[in-house]
């Protein structure tokens, strides 16, 4: 392997927002990994604090696919991944985590239970809306491994925040497991004839837009 | 290149959250790609809505360190990398991106036009807040890109939310251009000696308890 990232922006350069998928299946060796991917993903104080839904069936999609401004995907592709963050933290997911984690290293650390208490006083009592929020950019970053690994197995993404949150919620009876969604990914393979990104030329700002150095 | 995403998945157990730093420099053709692949990071229709702040100052490092709770990596760092997010969307801002995209592709197309007009009724007048958590979310991505491009590089990261976003804004004069900071990202070496991360297990819930498949 050579120790840098130029694969990895080849792959990013090679990736784009599948706007037509023609409903070819993933083999699950390869949705494996794209899920190994976003479950190792890093998140705040490792508490991963969200799940993913992985929907397979024609009959949920079809359901969830008026509720996404019925973009094609939706029902074209092989899977589609739900990203569904905490609808709030409790006491009860933190020492969850805390205690995976010592069970894991087969250690309590001081350090780490200190820790652990900083975090119950915080989070539990802080609005259900905030730490939602902040769930739901933990689910981000597990999201962008997933569509990252996904692009280096050769399999198209879409990200997919055009959609109605609530009714898919409903659709999938996540509000009852404590969970709201937060993005959509279907991963498929494109349908070129049908897709009217796939040819155009991938725009982004130039990295003087970007970056400020401060020297 | 293997086709598949084994080595992402390598990549990403060998990372960690970095705790200690020696302060060895990272090479500018590695901080190059790692800023790259911040920018080709995917975001919600494409408007990148976030800048980069690359600090190297050891003045400015050293202001930040005490309202980043004293974290070491602050100081200790090569790079420290400021992901800030638009504090709301605007018709200027969104036009921009537009504007650019049909700079690039050399042609205006009218569902990509409908697109714009759609965003410019939609955005701008919500609140700024809803606004900013939305960019933020897009941020993360990129954010997720960088500590990828990064361990590729066999580079450390230490991806941290605990600071105080206000006292950070203040420092780098972020409020006046419009942004807000979401998540730091220090890179650079490990002091393998002084961090009692470095040889613990990486903890992650079960396969089981992240995915639930709907079949």
């Amino acid at each position: 392997m050579k120790e840098n990232a130029t694969e990895l922006l080849e792959i990013l350069k090679w990736r784009y927002a599948t706007k037509a998928m023609n409903g070819e299946k993933v083999a699950e060796e390869k949705v494996n990994r794209i899920l190994e991917a976003a479950r190792l993903a890093p998140t705040s104080s490792g508490l991963q604090p969200f799940e993913i839904i992985v929907v397979t069936s024609d009959e949920v999609k079809a359901k969830i696919k008026p509720v996404a401004w019925n973009q094609s995907v939706v029902t074209e592709c092989s899977h589609l991944l739900v990203f569904a963050a905490w609808d709030t933290y409790t006491v009860e997911r933190i020492n969850y985590m805390f205690d995976l984690t010592n069970d894991i290293r087969g250690f309590k650390n001081e350090g780490w239970e200190n820790y652990r208490q900083q975090l119950l006083n915080l989070y539990p009592k802080k609005d259900a809306e905030e730490n939602f929020n902040h769930a739901a950019r933990q689910a981000y970053i597990a999201f962008a491994e997933a569509l990252t690994a996904a692009a280096f197995e050769k399999v198209d993404t879409t990200p997919m925040e055009g959609f109605d949150a609530n009714a898919v919620d409903e659709i999938l009876g996540l509000r009852e497991k404590g969970l709201r969604s937060a993005v959509l990914l279907p991963i498929g393979y494109r349908d070129a004839s049908d897709d009217w990104l796939v040819d155009l030329v991938k725009v982004r700002k130039s990295m003087d837009d970007l970056v400020t150095l401060v020297a």
